[in-house]
């Protein structure tokens, strides 16, 4: 089958490797059907050490499953799956308090044993706890918004969730990539009621308009920080949703949340300490977040996605085969394309 | 009045100084009936630069009201009243929240303007927002535990809330001064199955015991690290109370919290930065905690302190008069007694 793997920053092919085939009596095989490029896959592709091996990219994927291991119970060949962007046993006592994530027997789709999901096909260890039936078929005309379930739509949730984002409240996005997007979407299904989105692609600040933000600040550091707390009354937000992962964008974070509030963060950090302390200690500032549990919030999203109450899909604003794929990450990397879906 | 003021390291000196009068209409002035030095008047103990006025000390008092400014209405004269750490107006945003350390309004009893409780006499501000009632009288053998309202007892509690304990979990308390042995009994109360107090003072550790605590682990940094893991199947514990504020307490606190737990930090930080911010966030690790709003907290711990369900004025193992008072501190400091009650 075909695959991407990136062999250093810049450097993104499609390959023939070895179809996967089920190893464990847990697995699955899915065909996939829809993929993407996630802004998490730009760090490396910004950094990556070159490797003659390769890495296998993409971890968010809808599919078809082909096939399943002796112990597979419940999905079926042909049936139509969401793949979260990390496995999951769906039964260890994490699983049961809803952070997949931290599954004991668990883990990413961001390495050779596992493969990963911007190729023909993929391996999903775990398929029982990891994979979540969609009760439409693969041409269905929603599959964009189904897919930001695997990643983007759980991850803004989960950003939201962490910070507290409760009826009435103030919330401010940092950054206007997809997951920032859909966070804005989160905070607003949850009831936020004043949403300022932090960026200044034109775009992106219109479609954050269309998904919920009331508000809009552009400028950057102090002078953004200042501007939210004028639109706050001086107090800042009670929840800060940080979906960059950039030491700057923290301290935006740090400094625009108001006591008592919450900032969370579901940027993959790029920094070792969060910085001032003391301050977030005076203030009773919480700090939470890390990567989503999208499988345990798929029962909760995908509704609102079916009777189209919320059109996630629409952070999708390019679309290639296979062979578009490095064109695809240039694309992201440069901003020309907010995120890229792959229909391998 | 007689009143005590910190003119240095280790300097504490009971001086007269003019009485405390009624400045603004929502004020009141208290007699004080009873006192005490605060883990955290230890910070200046030992490291005060040099001051020619003195700082005024305590801000933890149970006191019979003797006077009050005009617009007052919910005390009197002869009320006995628990005065919180703080003062707030009880009006604001932040208070109707419960978080009345970020009053808009309010402040700290730590200064010159509002004199402090380790005197015979304090001026109130906002005292309708801040002085609660007591149904008893100043006789009343639970005094001690009462006044640990003021204080420690809301603060251990405040430690547990915000480190999300609820009934079941798993529960380590880093720190076994009063405010530790007061998270204990807050833990317990939350319903915590297992709880671990670190700390190594054979009294205060027999009172942790005696108070809840399931185990004990007195080895510090990697060790006890280690430790707490073994006693908690490798994961760490759900909820850390981080009651002391030093770096080492906070590194221990990042080191024995699981995944998805939280550290809900009281101990006033003397660190500019939280470290491990990656491990954190993989970990979905949240931190919470600062000033605790005991005021918000007294309706819900008085009826269990009235009703003998816990006893936290275990805490107060020495009791001094005004005289006494710089002997107290030098006894907390050296550790030779827990909490110093005062009474004026």
């Amino acid at each position: 089958m075909r695959a991407t793997l990136m062999y250093a920053a810049g450097d993104v092919r499609v390959e023939d490797v070895p179809d996967p085939s089920i190893v464990e009596p847990t697995d699955a095989i899915i065909r996939v059907t829809s993929a993407c490029v996630c802004g998490s896959d730009l760090w490396p592709y910004a950094d990556l050490e070159p490797t003659e091996t390769g890495r296998p990219m993409g971890h968010e994927a809808i599919g078809l499953v082909e096939d399943v291991g002796a112990e597979v119970r419940t999905v079926k060949p042909g049936d139509l799956v969401v793949m979260p962007f990390a496995f999951s046993d769906g039964t260890c006592a994490f699983c049961h308090e809803g952070l997949h994530t931290a599954c004991v027997h668990g883990g990413f789709f961001d390495g050779l044993a596992t493969g990963a999901a911007q190729a023909e096909a993929v391996r999903v260890p775990l398929a029982d706890g990891t994979l979540y039936a969609l009760p439409v078929g693969e041409d269905d005309a929603l599959m964009p918004s189904l897919l930001t379930l695997s990643d983007v739509l759980g991850t803004g949730h989960h950003a939201a969730v962490v910070a507290g984002v409760k009826a009435g409240d103030s919330v401010a996005v940092v950054g206007d990539g997809a997951v920032g997007l859909c966070g804005v979407i989160a905070a607003k299904r949850l009831g936020a009621e004043q949403i300022i989105i932090m960026g200044r692609h034109p775009d992106r600040i219109a479609l954050a308009q269309e998904f919920g933000a009331t508000d809009v600040v552009g400028e950057r550091g102090d002078e953004g920080i200042a501007r939210v707390r004028e639109l706050t009354g001086g107090y800042g937000v009670q929840s800060v949703l940080e979906c960059v992962g950039t030491e700057r964008a923290m301290d935006t974070s740090m400094g625009i949340v108001r006591a008592g509030g919450a900032v969370g963060r579901v940027g993959v950090p790029h920094y070792e300490a969060i910085k001032g302390a003391q301050q977030m200690f005076y203030d009773n500032v919480t700090v939470a977040g890390g990567p989503a549990p999208t499988r345990a919030y798929i029962g909760e999203l995908l509704p609102d996605v079916l009777e189209g109450r919320i059109d996630p899909g629409r952070v999708f604003d390019r679309t290639v085969d296979l062979d578009g794929v490095s064109e695809g990450y240039r694309a992201m990397n440069d901003r020309e394309a907010l995120k890229v879906l792959i229909r391998p």
